[in-house]
This record gives structure tokens, sequence and C-alpha cells, in this order.
């Protein structure tokens, strides 16, 4: 285990006595006591939750090694003072760790060293304050099991007896973050439906939106709270069956377009003037909801926070269960009405206690400051409101979020599924979040002639037969609103996600360089996934770090300690390194050329070489149920089927390791033999190697408070066996959209274009020994059309060169 | 969708009004409303548990469809009667099924038919008692989602007013079942010290146990519950690291062992006199316990429970955590603490409120009566407790439970690993589970070399070197005292559980057969797994039917109404058939003589075949490292690699579906050329099928009582793709353990001797055209120990002949 920790603030004694009594640590016995010993003893009598009298924790103590020989019960006995190799053999086991499996006896210093736990070190026996610095240091510090050793006591019942504390004195922050002193027995729950900006049901009606929110009950009695504030569409259900019936076929041909000469104003969306109806006349108020609710879809970040004083907030928005209007798949009436409630907790707007009798309800247990979270259409959601600027909103953590849904569904002029879902696109994605469809009444009574026939002009607006940019889809780019961001910016994502790829927070990275906020990312190396409940780096207390700065205004300088660039190595566990950027455009790149079967710094080459796109039936048939197997047997050369379908090139193995930041291009001159073409391109870091596995491996239950939801602890493990290869990153490319994905060029079949064609971003260490390979080849199983068309492409490789960003 | 309800109560009209008004769903204000219709609507109001008002709730139910042009609102305001098309249509709503993906919004008695949901049908306008009684159906039916409506509602809340109704109207019991109307968020948390009747680690003293109990706050106002036991070794944490460690290299030569005499008395297990220290002096009492603990490892089946009023009660044993002795993998002192901690809760025995203080703590909370729950080794020891006929102890729910150990790791005079774990054996477990271990000073100062040796002595008992049954097996052989057995037992197990294999449920529901208890089995598709959070069977309601009779003595015939043997069918999902009985003894067996390649009913063969033992290196180096590889190539005839490793037999395809039930012999004639040897059968289903996944699909989170756990609903689903075969069961033997286990014959090199050789019971269903098959062969990947040695094996086809017990 290596224990990575970005969020422990280093506190000087005076405030470590301060924050030791406010949580009760160090208490008027302790004051007059000097003997490190005794303070030692009443600590660990403090920590020692579970045992409620004096023969049962002296029992306990027996369980400790204080000495190789000595158990902690008759170190106390033998009146020994505390020294450093005492107090951190102690400590280990405190903090889980597992005697010969972890560490030895005889040498703790040595395995606090090697796990990268915190130590205060001296020669001397301990003094009293040494004594509480180290206690604070320890309380601070990671177990083995993913959380603060304080986090543990918090699990075990620690904070209880602060739940029925005043208000006065809640929320409780410790070494900069917000402590479980809110009972989760109590949480209120309640429904509000806010009222919208946005008809987009056309009825007629503003577009009523159903909020679920948890507030501790602290609130009833004059606390105000922040609010984390979950936008999901997936929160009241999804329509799983509809959506897969809505799937498009992908074993379809590609087909030449017709050439166009637009230009990007000519597609430009402009703002749509919706005629808004007049807002709701008021009949009333009232400070209590009329509805509430059972088991909520949550996220556990949240639930961590919500017993840290936090509110949490979920709303599905339009078109969801109990709400308005219909899904419309990131156009600005969802950012519109994503945006309007944030303002309804701001105070800004109003919301009703149900959907027709116009009872307004404030969020008077608000304190107006509002994050938002959540990973994947959660975090593009908290992305779309951030680029309105609304008040209120001071942060947003936006997890492996899209920032232009062009980049999700399509890619150079070319329809390219998100991974593992070929055959998705806009509209799927909008059936499958109409979840009024659960309610039938409701959906069936209502909605659904509106909803089809908004479903029958999405499908022509997205284009899927062009595959180009147009207007439908710049409606959905965020990206054209980044510099309108004033909230600070957490983003997170994953360099092996390549359902929403790297590329979406590489432009919203690049996009918020001159925007005056501040802005981190953290880059791990999982695939779709949340990564709150990690064991080797701390980020659910980055989060509370950062999140107590930003909607509590503690001064806890979030800003400064925590890292610009965190990205987790690539080959070594449980490695997290900090930068203090990543993907410089101005970086330098190496430029490799093609020849034959190399890539080279050297020399290029005047060889053309050629390859096939389609394949026999029955091996088209397997990749197309297998996509596994076409993606192994590309890249191996075991497998002899696709040798004449993709063309390879690879350096000479590197002498030492080097680091990938950024995003690789790839310059190519090519032809089709036909008057269409597409060309996908794979970068692979060759070399035998115990990779991680793609998923991270569960530990065990982790507690997000006392008697308080639960989520798995997880870590990247390596795989049992090495394999001889991972792809790094990829690209794609309509060789009819080589000037833009808008414009469509002719294609004059075996004729020679050059094209550039940036590869998806990326963070990837190569090894020492390892080679970088390219692979050049056009229907991709997983992502493209797969119409197992005759088509034969030439690339002329005396044009041709890779451009690496190396560090 | 299919449901599978057996715990569902039929009741009269009476019972319907008197169990409607005790969960007051039937109150005084409907005592006076005639109209079936605004009953309707009252009932629906109390089931509307979000809504808080009547705006709120006249809101819901514009939801919901009445008839499909009708929302449920309007519906009311029209005056229209109650039928049973329109109950029905709204009963599928409430009951979470899916207009399209279900039901037809036209047809909904169709779907009610269709998937096995209960219904009241009339041609008339309902009148109040049919709409009563429709809705007392309607709670105890099963929605989409794996619990009763009821329970759905209690999830949402609907018991949390009764959770402070006075103890005298606690428990509560509806539909013959305990309902939810106890506190989670008030659970009463402690540890006792049960001292034992054993000395397991020989220091002089009883060992004492660590017990942890849950029960309701209720019983601290007087409410006495009964215990839901589970004694769990892993429960204190497992020792992974060192279990790992102690793992048993397999890849080592079987050898010829010394030929023996021995009988049966010879080797039997004699109790021992152990010398029993005096017990403890008692000091103090005391009714409250002077420790706690934080989140245990619980089973969710518990979990449900204790909100249904009863305690969950768990204890790991002697060499556990806290707990005093060493692990002795299933012995009788393992036994005997075991049945000492029901006698605590049963009142005859004591217990103290830590290790050394000698004050002691009854358990005047509890009933007396105790059930036994838990899967594994934890079904084992209720097993094991249950044939010591200990009072107080009324009934064992035992799931995949071993009731010999010798069986769990050895067969037929062979070491034969538990499926997935080859090297494990008795000693590993000990050591995996010693978790004294996790207190470094306990283990170290105390007990580490006393265990140490305990362990060497043990890897010499169990006997490795020769696989027979000894002495230290007949020590660990529960099944000996079957008669002993005084509670009821209900048995589960996993037909496709090759790490507890189904030998192990057979031979103790054969052992049942003449003992005066009521018996029950359950067997499933699954491996090694709990179906308590399962959609297609209502399992939980079953355990509650059960233990609300055998623990709180209450009248709802549970011996009657639930089926003696439940068995889910192999082919269709969602399906379970009852039988009276299973593995008759007595049944008919068909005889299919073996013929090159085939297995035939007619005709026998006078061929001698053989076969050799060893492989290639390359190929013996993959089958260890990817046992799944050797498991798929040893059947499938598209790798050539073992077609001399083994014999395959396979019968004419049959022309309707057969069921194997219960345990299929083989008779065969064979010689090594070897003085050692062994044979490893395995019977073949040969067809190509959709089968089921060999895991069950998550579907979605399953929610134990209202802010209460969570468990992930399952269900079995078919494959994705056919497969052309699928193994039903296997059986294994040495060769020089032709007459039984202990004792040793000669075998000599190239002589046939002939064997009979039972294979695991199976309960199996042969579709039409498919085949029968069975494979002869040596070395089992999976479990035997795998020398790669150039042994050859000759089978006389003349003597040889499988007995296959159709139904």
């Amino acid at each position: 285990m290596k224990n990575n920790q970005f969020a422990r603030l280093t506190a000087d004694h005076e405030t470590v006595v301060a924050e030791l009594k406010a949580i009760h640590f160090y208490d008027d016995q302790m004051t007059c006591v000097t003997s490190p010993t005794e303070v030692y003893q009443l600590l660990l009598r403090k920590a020692f939750l579970t045992t409620k009298d004096n023969g049962s924790f002296t029992n306990k103590l027996k369980n400790y090694l204080a000495t190789p020989s000595l158990d902690l019960k008759d170190y106390f006995d033998s009146k020994q003072p505390v020294t450093t190799k005492i107090f951190y053999l102690v400590a280990l086991q405190l903090l889980e760790f597992l005697v010969t499996e972890d560490f030895a006896i005889d040498n703790p210093l040595e395995a606090m060293h090697r796990m990268q736990l915190p130590t205060i070190e001296t020669n001397d026996n301990w003094h009293k304050d040494q004594l509480l610095d180290a206690w604070y240091l320890l309380l601070t510090t990671h177990t083995k099991n993913g959380q603060t050793f304080l986090d543990r006591l918090t699990n075990q019942g620690y904070f209880i007896p602060f739940y029925d504390l005043p208000v006065r004195e809640k929320p409780l922050f410790f070494n900069g973050k917000a402590q479980a002193v809110f009972d989760p027995a109590k949480l209120v729950r309640e429904v509000v439906y806010v009222e919208s900006s946005v008809d987009s049901d056309c009825d007629g009606q503003r577009d009523l939106l159903k909020v679920e929110i948890l507030r501790p009950s602290d609130t009833e009695h004059g606390l105000r709270v922040p609010a984390l504030f979950t936008a999901s569409p997936y929160n009241q259900g999804i329509n799983h069956e509809a959506g897969s019936r809505a799937m498009h076929d992908v074993n379809v041909p590609l087909q030449a377009k017709k050439p166009n000469r637009l230009t990007y104003q000519e597609i430009a969306y402009r703002k749509e003037k919706h005629s808004l109806p007049a807002p709701r006349v008021v009949t009333g108020e009232t400070r209590h909801a009329a509805e509430t609710f059972s088991r909520e879809h949550s996220y556990t970040l949240n639930d961590y926070f919500l017993v840290r004083g936090f509110a949490a907030v979920y709303s599905a928005g339009i078109g969801t269960l109990d709400s308005d209007g219909v899904q419309t798949c990131g156009d600005p009436q969802q950012t519109e009405a994503t945006k309007n409630v944030i303002e309804w907790l701001n105070g800004k707007r109003r919301a009703f206690t149900n959907r027709t009798d116009n009872i307004a309800i404030s969020a008077w247990w608000c304190n107006g400051s509002v994050a938002m979270t959540g990973r994947s259409y959660l975090g593009t959601l908290a992305t779309a409101a951030a680029t309105t600027g609304v008040d209120g909103l001071k942060t947003i953590i936006s997890e492996a979020a899209i920032s232009s849904w062009y980049d999700y569904y399509r890619e150079g002029g070319l329809v390219i599924a998100p991974g593992g879902f070929p055959g998705e696109d806009a509209d799927v994605l909008a059936i499958e979040t109409q979840s009024r469809m659960k309610a039938p009444a409701d959906y069936i009574l209502r909605i659904k002639d509106f909803f089809t026939k908004q479903m029958d002009q999405m499908a022509q607006a997205m284009d899927r037969e062009s595959g180009n940019y147009t207007t439908f889809w710049d409606a959905r780019n965020y990206r054209k609103d980044i510099t309108k961001i004033k909230c600070d910016v957490l983003m997170i994502h994953g360099l092996n996600d390549w359902n929403v790829k790297p590329g979406q927070v590489e432009a919203l990275w690049q996009g918020l360089r001159n925007v005056p906020v501040s802005k981190k990312i953290i880059l791990h190396q999982g695939q779709h996934i949340y990564i709150n409940a990690f064991r080797s780096i701390d980020y659910t207390d980055m989060i509370n770090l950062w999140i107590s700065h930003e909607l509590y205004g503690v001064q806890n300088g979030a800003k400064e300690v925590l890292p610009n660039v965190i990205v987790q190595d690539n080959l070594v566990p449980e490695t997290w390194t900090t930068y203090s950027d990543w993907s410089n455009p101005n970086s330098d790149k190496t430029v490799f050329h093609l020849a034959p079967g190399t890539l080279t710094e050297e020399c290029s080459s005047d060889s053309i070489q050629s390859f096939k796109d389609d394949s026999p039936k029955d091996d088209f048939e397997r990749y197309t149920e297998h996509i596994d197997q076409w993606e192994n047997e590309l890249i191996s050369n075991q497998k002899q089927a696709l040798r004449a379908n993709r063309l390879i090139f690879k350096s000479a193995p590197f002498e030492k390791a080097q680091i990938i930041d950024g995003k690789v291009t790839i310059h190519v001159k090519a032809a089709s033999n036909q008057p269409f073409g597409m060309l996908s391109f794979q970068l692979i870091d060759f070399g035998e190697e115990k990779r991680f596995n793609p998923s991270p491996t569960p530990i065990q239950r982790m507690e997000l408070g006392c008697n308080w939801r639960e989520d798995t602890l997880r870590e990247f493990t390596l795989a049992k066996f090495p394999t001889p290869f991972k792809m790094i990153t990829k690209g794609h490319l309509n060789l009819q959209n080589r000037e833009n994905p808008w414009k469509v060029n002719e294609l004059m079949p075996n004729q020679f274009f050059t094209f550039d064609v940036p590869l998806q971003p990326t963070f990837h260490k190569l090894a020492a020994g390892h080679q970088l390979g390219l692979i050049i080849y056009a229907t991709d199983f997983a992502m493209t059309v797969r119409g197992n068309q005759a088509v034969r492409y030439s690339i002329d490789l005396s044009d041709c060169h890779l451009d690496v960003p190396f560090q």
C-alpha cells in the first residue's frame, strides 16, 4: 500500500491544540496532565470507542504491541516513556496495517516511510507537545483502508455526541475539512417543483422541475447550509428497453457525401427566441414541502458530505418523471433549466410544493452557495451550468464530463459511437432519459405525441447520414461559452475513458487557460468511473478541503494546497504525481516519419502502402459480435485475419522511459479508391508488461459515516499475466472532411490528399525498452459504421509524420 | 419476469379485514364508507407515502392509468365503478411493471397471468369486500423488483409510525410474516464473552467467545425476541496473506500407497477426554454490556429480520479476534463452542462483559429461541450445532453447508480441492480464520507458539499424502450424529456449487429421512452463492414464514405451506418447481453400457480403450494457469490437445426432455500401468443451447427496510450466445481405495479391477435433442494433484455401466 494524500494540512502546535480541543480530543482533564504517557493513554481511551468501561479498555490495550515483547497495557504499567518507535508501532496497528504483511514489528518507521505515511521523529523521549502534534498528524493520516484515522473513528461513532450541539457550533472543521457532526437518521427529505424559464413541451406553461432535497435537520433550527447539486437525467429512472429499441444500425455502408462550401458562420447556432409563457400566479407561500421521497438515486460523494453539513440536491430536469417538458439531450433549454435550479437555491427563482397548487416555497435553509457534482451526463450538465456564469454556483466538480456533444457522438465528419455503445446517438439518449414514460398516464395522455414528433425532428437534425458538425451540434457545444465561466472548476477524467473521451476534458482545460477562475485536474488510469472510493488517493479529502473553502468560505488555503494537475501513473500502482500543467499546446513535439513497418526520427520513405477494409463474412460477423476480439486481433500479430486490413509502424525500443503529455497528431497523405473514405489511427504501447486491470479491484466495504451509507473501496491492481501491448489513444477522420467537420470536400478516387488528424490527448508513460506503434486502418468495429465495403486505401509514406509531445 | 411465491398465504375475508386493520390500512374512517371507489381511493391515499397533502396526492394520481384513456384522478372524478380490469391495470403500475415492456394497457389480466401474479376476477363491478380482498392480495404480491408490495411500502416508510407502538403490540405479523415495525436507527449493539466448555489453547482457562449482538431497542422496554445466530469464523476478519502462504503445492505426483487392512472401527473417532478447567468465579452481575461494536460483518438476510423483531447474533468462535483458543477447522471442540453460544441465548450458560473482570451478563432480552443462518462454513457450523440436539435451537437454515469435511477436501482416497481453491486444505483454512493474528500482541505474545505447533500436528493428521479417510476426518464428519438432530432443517444448495459440492447436502437430506423433524430443501442453479436477493423466488418471505413459526410460534402453517423440495429449472429462467422428494435412493435407474464413443442402453462392447495422463510441458503449464481452458478443452472437440487424455462416450439424442434426479453412479473395469492411479468422471449435457450465465446478473439495489441496509437484487439470465455443452456432475477415485476411503488396496500394474464411483448428486433437465455424455480421464486440473505423470489407463468396456436415475 502506498499512501498519497494531497489534502492534509500542516498545522502549527497552537492550531493542533485548538483543533484537538474543538473535536474534544484534548479536554480539561488533559490540560492538567503533563506526563506524555498519561496523555497518550487518555487519547487512546477516547479513540477506543467500542469500550465503555476501563476494564474493557484495558482488555483492548492487550491486543496492541507497544514493543516487540510488550503489549500496550504492560507498557503503560511499566511507566516507560513515549518514543518515536513505540508511537509508530502502535500507530501502524491503529491504522489497520498488518504485521508481516505490511510492517515488521522491530522497524515501524521503515514501514511508515515506505508507505508514505507522515511521521514526527526524534531520538529523545517525547514530551506532551510532540505527542499532541503526532496524534493530530495521526488523525489526519490515511489508514490502510482509504480514509483518515479520524474518518475511521467517525464511522465508529466518534461524533455521535456532537449531533446535539447547538447550531452555532456547526459545521465543525478539522484540518480544514468539514466533519460528520450531523445525524444521518434525522435528514430532512423534501420535494419541490422549480418553475423554469423554458417551455420545452410547448404546452403554454413554464416547465416545472422536480427537485429532491436532503438536508441536515439542524437547518430546522437555524443553520443554513450550502448545496451539492447533482443534475442527473438518470435520476428518476431510465427507459432501458425503449432506448435499446431506438438504437441505430451501425452495420451500414459509409457513403459519399455531396460536397458543400459551408463556413462556420453559416451553421453556427443562434439563440432561438422561444416565446416564454407567463410565470404562474402564486397562490400562497410555505416553508414546508408537501412531498417527500424515499431512497433517492444518490452519488456516494454527496452521501459522505450529507453528514458533514451540506445538503444534497438532485434534479433530473426537463422530460423526466414528475417534471414537465421533453428531453433534448444537451440543448440550451436543458442548460437553462439546470441553471434555474441553482437560481432557486440562490434565492432568485420560485419553486412550488406541487405541480398544480402554486404554493411557493423558497430554499430558506440554503446559504446560497452551490457546488455541482457528478460524472458523465451529470458532470456534463455541471459544465453546461458553469458556462452560464450563474450566481451562487461557486464551483463544479465535473467528472468524465462532455464539453461538446459532437465529440461524444461524432468525430471529423464521422458517426463515432461512445466506446461500448455502437448505435447510440443523441435521440437514443433522449428517449432513454425521457422518464416521464415511467408514469404511463402522464406520458401516454399528455406528452407522447409531442415527444415522438420531437424525436423525429431530432433524428433529422442530428444528421446521422452526413456525420457533419451542424447547427444541431453547435447548439450543444458548451465550449463556445467557456469564457463566461465564473466558478472554479475541478476536472476529473479517466485516461482510458473511451465513452466520454479525454479530448472532452482537455478542450475544457485549454479553454480555461485564460479564464480568471481556479482550475485543477486529476487524470486517473480508469475508464468511465468514479474515483471517490480509491485507496491510494485522498480524493474525498481533497473535495472536502475544496468545498469547505468554496461553499463555507473556510480559509484553508485549498486553492494553493491542491496541485494543479495530478496524474496517476500507468506503470506503477498507487502512484500519483503532481504537475503544473497538462497538454501545454506550446510544448515541443518529436516528429516520427513513417517507413514500411517503422516509425523513425531520421529518415522518411518514398513507399506507398495500401490496405483493404472488408473482411470475409465469418470474420466480419465474429468481430461485430465480439468487439474485444477485433480490438485484440487488429493489434496482435498472432492472428492473421486482419493482416491486410491495416498498416503497422513501430519505433525502435526506447532506451529510457518516455512520457507522452498531451495531444499526438498525425499528418498523412492518403487516397481511397472510392469517392468516399475514412481513416482510423491507433497509437500503441508495445512491450511485454504486467499492466493494470482495466477495472479497479474491489477491496472492502467503506463507510461514509456512522450507521450511514456505504461504498466499495477499490484500487487498480496489476493483471496476473503480462500483455504484449496496450492501446494508448486513437483518432478518426472522414476523408471528405479534411478541412473541418462542417465543410464537405469532394474526394476523387485514387487521388492523394493530405490530412491532419489529432488523436485523443493522453498522459502515458512508455517504459524503457517499449516501442511506440501506430496503426492505420479504416473501419473501427467499436466506433464507426461497419459496412464491410470493398474499399482500398493507399498511404504515401513520403508525406506522413506523427508528432508526439514527449515531456 | 415470472413470479414464484411459495410463502404467500391465502386468507379468508375475515382475516383480510382483521389483518388490514392491524397494519392500519383499514381504519375507522373506512368502516363507515361503503362505496368501493371511495375505499379504493382511501387505500391509495395510504399507499402514496411520499405525498403529505391532498393536492400532492391528486397530482400523483395523474401519473397512473385507470383505463387506456383515463388517468386515476379523472377516473375517480368520473365516479365509475371499480372493475377487475381497472384494478389490475393500476396494480401493474403499483407493482412497478412497465407499459409495453411488461404489459399492454388494454389487457392487464393477460400480463398478470403470464407473470404468475395472483388476481381476484369477476365480471361484475366490485363491491367493498372484493376490493379489500384484492388489496390484501396485492400487498402480499411481489413487485417487479423482488419484494412484496407491502415490503416496497415498508421501504418507503409505511411502518415508521409503528416504531413507537407499545411493546405489547409487537412484533406485528401480516400474512403470517413478521413486519418491519422496529426502528433501525435505535438498534442496541453489544458484545459479550460466552464462557465455553472447551480449552482449545490448553491455557488452563475455558475459552471465552466474543459474541456480537444487535437487538431492537424495544427489548429495553420488555420485549423478548428470538435470535438469528450466525456462527462465522470469518466474522472478525481473515488472514488472507497468511492463508495464501500456507497453500499446498498441487503440482506433485500421485504416489503408490502402502496397502492396509483397516476397518472403520479402527479409524473411528472416539470422543477425547479433554480435562476441562474449572469455570471462572463470577464477581458480579449486570444487564449492561461494557463493550459495543461498529459496523459488523453482517448477512443481509439477518439485516432484513433485524427490523422485523429478531436479534442478530454473530460469533466467530475459538481462535478468532478477541476470543480465546485456536481454530480447529471443524473438530468437536468447535462444535461444542458453537453450541455454547446457543446455550447462553437459551439461558443455560454464562457470559461475561469482558475477558478479565468476570462480571456475568445474561441474554435477558432473548425469548430463548434460536435459528442459525449463513452459507458455507457458516451453514456448516449450523449443521454441526444441530447435530448436538442443543435446547433452544429451533431450526437451522443451512446454505451451501458442509456435512463432512472429508468430502470438502478429499474424495475416494484422493486429495480433491474445493473448486477454485487448488492447494487449500484444513490447515490452510484454520490459519486463514485464526484471526487472533489481527491483534499482534494477543497473537505473538500469547498464542503463536501453541498455534504453530497445532498446525504442524494438523498437517500430519489430515494426511495429505494418503488422501485417506482417517480419524482426523471422522472427527469432522457431522453426519454420524444426524439422528441427534432435534431442530427443523431448511437446506439450500447450488446445483453448480463445486466449492461445497451438492453431495454435502444430499447426504444430510438422506440422513434426515427417518429423523422426526421437518426438513425442506431448495436447489438452485447457482454456484456457491446466497439466493436471498433473487427476483424470481420469494426466498426471504419463505424464511420469514418459517422463522415466524419456529421462533415466535405463529400458527401460519409454515411446515405445510412450504414445499418439501423446490428446484430451479436449468433451462428456463425464473422457473422454480416443487417436488415431494429429491434423490430417492429407491428410484429406478436407467443403465447405459459403454461402447467406443457411445453410451447405449442396448448392447455392450468387448473393446478395451486406453488413455494417457501426461501433457506436453507447454499445455500442462497453460492448464495450470488457466484452469478454465483445461475445463473447456477436455470436453470440447475443437482443440486436440487432450484428445489422447480422455475417453468420451455419448448417448443418442433424447427424443424428449429427461430429468436426472439424484445420484448417477458409474461402474467401471479399469487398469493402470503403474502401481497407483486415479480416475475422474464427468457427466456432460451435450447440445447447442443458450444456457444460464454461471453467476446471476445484478438488477438493482434492494432495500431491506426503511433507511436501512441494502442488497443487490439479482437473477439468472441466459447467456448471449449458445454453448455446445455443460458439465452436469463429476466424481473421482483413487484406484487403491476401491473398497472405501480408509482401506488401501494394492494396485497391480496392468491388472484390471472393478470400481463403483458415485458422482455428485444433481437435478438436471436434458432438453429434447440433447445427448448425455460421459468423460473418463485422470488428472483434474481444478481438483486433483497434477503430477503430469506418464501413467496409462485402460478401460475394459465389457464391464462398465452408467446408472442414471431419470425421473
